[in-house]
């Protein structure tokens, strides 16, 4: 909380605002050194149970600790909103329960460290603030941490892409920094020509755009800034939405595996295939083909790497919803998800891949019942168990999207009868498991999740969640096995 | 097409009505002449493959023939909206492609027989037109019989209720003739108060329950009919979702097994369970809380029987659509679908089993990954290779569904911005996949499919065809590997 508190004195904010730090910090510190204090147990081994359970309570507990300044400082008036808030922060979600007005007040009032601690809450989420600990703290030999990376990192396999935990994710953690740095340096290049992007707001796109999260300082997101601020931040999307690994790939100049690596021309054929599409389907929407296009292209960057930024209103806009097609583009789009092993969110392209890899080997075994399908991956054949967990995962992913919107059905008092449609409460669900922020309807690019009940919030606070952990770490919280003996 | 000839014989109908049933006739017995004197191929053995692509072609040629007397006798000019109509019809979907008015004109300028046979259709369907032929005319002892009967059986194992297949088919046929006739009787006693209801409509009404179709004589569907007969159809449209065996062990006294059946079980608890909160969510719409409770409980019985009746309008009626939880029920219902073994579609109560139990096994096999899971089904342990291909079913069930939303997305000239909304597409797919007539938006209750361009409706009819045969043959059909030499 730091970045937040700096941001607080150099704005010279009220002194109750540096309080709403302060305490959580202190809270923060005092719960650490009290953990110390524990007795270790007589049996240290940490398997992937414990892996899990322990990184979902860290990720209750930190947007506990996370949602305490918005509380403290007044600004929020309700834990719930708060929560979900500070989660959809940290899960790089970036679905806002703020109404325009209370973000408003927040700019305008002297509350820009809690944009500010709202923004840098993605940037954390985005690498995985459990990797980052490991990286930065202690080193481990015992296999402990690997249980802690699985539950935490996005994508069907670990990828460790140097033998050693701790270097690994240093690199990684290397490569994100270097890649924020030069966005900075990009927008702050596009600042000369845009004067509606402060300085300020640099800082908080680049922090929404590196974690893929999507949180804006306005509830008019990027539609105000200029084309050549609309297209870097596109651009840094769609880098963002790589596999970090590509990057090490580019460092150490390995083209042969990049060359080979089949999610990486997936996800490029699908934005090219997307842009293209949706670039004709609106293009006598809006003045030029430029125009049309860079909407096209920000839009399809921004869902895809489950951002969620947005510069034209695609549900509600003034010249009315876009195309079917290209609304349903963008919802496939949105299941999809970016590359596995970056910041972004959703069922990540190598599933998407296996899937459908599954699917035809499946109808192939129908024809010949008994050849033996192998499904290979860039090139290699894949291990039996890891078509099993993605086929399992997808099973799961619809699962959790199908309960999750017949919950947040029960009960939305504040929302009228226009709002609550099936398609908000599907697009809501989709848009919280995969960690992208809009929906269409109610919960469009220029609505939000202020009216959803207490209760709905909770709901999507916990899909959010479980979404950014890859569901196994929440759904295991809930089952009742986990509290059992060990077997 | 015995059965609308003498329809129109009886109605009197005109010249040209009676011709184009004889046609079709004609041709089918020619066909079927000249495809006895093709020379018997060396290898006459049967397999899975073999199976598959009979089936999926006797569907395609069935409609084909099936939708001549339409386009003969001119009621129907278009061939894509004739082909999508009987399809809907053989594979008990309901959808109606026809507008209300040509619906008028069909039932009151003298062509009854046209909507006899569109609802006939259903009855055919219902059973499974092969299961039928294979009841009645031939015996097959080499096993080539169970691969069609695979084929075309709903459900994820072939039930044979007795060990002798042709047997085991004439009681499930005796069974589904038994049911038409008491239906009938019921309705003829109902028919007594209800002067809404005439003798024609009651022989539509039943050809569409017992099939779980859906089409009517009118777009009303059932809304004007009397409350006593809304209720024998909506308790048919039930008993019509349920395995049939379970009658057949009512007929021999076995309860035990009726008792275990965990299938109908579930069936009774999702309709028990939403037919109460339904009721208690619209209670405050209707006059009464009678009126409440017998909307409730025809809707549920017509969409989870996949049937499509409609009482009320709950999408577009006066007091507005429903609330949004009872929406999201009546999806997850439409996705669940009946019992395995019924005449119903969807993805059957069993294969949800199978994929619930299959979650909770894969979570708790994160917890403790060494213990090896079995899931159990009515007591008895499933066999792997059952649960694998319910997953894999349940996969690309999904994956049908999306791709059908999108292809259908891409272009509908008729379709008014507001109807064309993602909720319509994704819905219309859904609706057509699991057999079952209405959705949401513009195919609502009071909706129909009339406006979808050819294209659209020719992957619809696709996708229900596909629907109907759970999905693989009609794959199967469409994968290149089923035309090379075999393996």
């Amino acid at each position: 909380m730091l970045v937040p508190l700096i941001t607080a004195i150099v704005y010279l904010e009220k002194i109750q605002n540096i309080i709403s730090y302060l305490i959580p910090m202190a809270g923060l510190i005092i719960t650490g050194y009290f953990l110390g204090y524990f007795k270790k147990a007589k049996d240290t081994r940490m398997g992937a149970r414990e892996g899990f359970v322990i990184v979902s309570i860290s990720w209750v507990l930190m947007s506990l600790f996370g949602c305490l300044p918005f509380l403290i400082s007044g600004y929020v008036k309700d834990f719930f909103t708060a929560f979900f808030e500070i989660s959809s922060g940290f899960t790089t979600t970036g679905a806002s329960a703020l109404t325009s007005e209370e973000l408003e007040i927040m700019l305008n009032e002297g509350a820009h460290s809690l944009l500010m601690w709202r923004s840098f809450s993605h940037w954390i989420g985005g690498m995985g603030i459990l990797v980052f600990i490991l990286a930065i703290i202690f080193e481990s030999n015992d296999g402990s941490a690997l249980h802690i990376l699985k539950a935490e990192s996005p994508g069907p396999q670990v990828g460790k892409i140097v033998s050693k935990m701790k270097l690994s994710s240093r690199i990684l953690y290397l490569i994100y920094i270097g890649m924020t740095v030069l966005q900075i340096i990009a927008l702050l290049i596009c600042h000369i020509f845009d004067k509606n992007m402060t300085i300020f707001d640099i800082f908080i796109m680049t922090f929404g755009t590196a974690g893929t999260g999507g949180f804006a300082t306005t509830s008019a997101s990027c539609a105000l800034y200029a084309p050549c601020s609309q297209y870097v931040i596109a651009i840094f999307m769609l880098l963002f939405g790589i596999n970090f690994s590509v990057y090490y790939w580019l460092l150490i100049r390995n083209f042969k595996d990049i060359i080979k690596n089949e999610e990486l021309r997936l996800y490029l054929i699908m934005v090219i295939a997307a842009v293209a599409i949706i670039t004709i389907q609106v293009v006598n929407r809006y003045a030029s083909i430029e125009e049309a296009f860079r909407h096209s292209l920000f839009t399809v960057a921004s869902l895809v790497s489950t951002t969620g930024y947005a510069t034209t209103d695609y549900w509600s806009g003034a010249q009315g919803s876009w195309p079917v097609l290209s609304l349903c583009i963008l919802l496939f789009l949105m299941l999809c998800g970016a590359c596995a092993g970056s910041t972004a969110g959703g069922m990540k392209q190598s599933r998407v891949l296996i899937i459908t890899k599954y699917s035809k080997s499946k109808i192939k075994s129908m024809i010949s019942p008994r050849r033996v399908e192998v499904i290979r991956l860039d090139g290699k054949p894949l291990d039996k168990k890891v078509v099993d967990s993605t086929v399992s995962f997808f099973v799961l992913y619809i699962i959790v999207i199908i309960a999750s919107t017949l919950l947040i059905s029960i009960w939305n008092p504040a929302m009228s009868a226009e709002d609550a449609t099936p398609l908000t409460m599907i697009t809501a669900s989709l848009s919280c498991i995969s960690n992208i922020g809009p929906g269409l309807g109610a919960v469009g690019p220029a609505g939000g999740f202020s009216n959803f009940s207490w209760f709905s919030k909770l709901v999507l606070t916990i899909v959010m969640i479980a979404g950014r952990l890859e569901l196994y770490p929440i759904l295991i919280l809930f089952s009742r096995n986990t509290y059992k003996k060990s077997t």
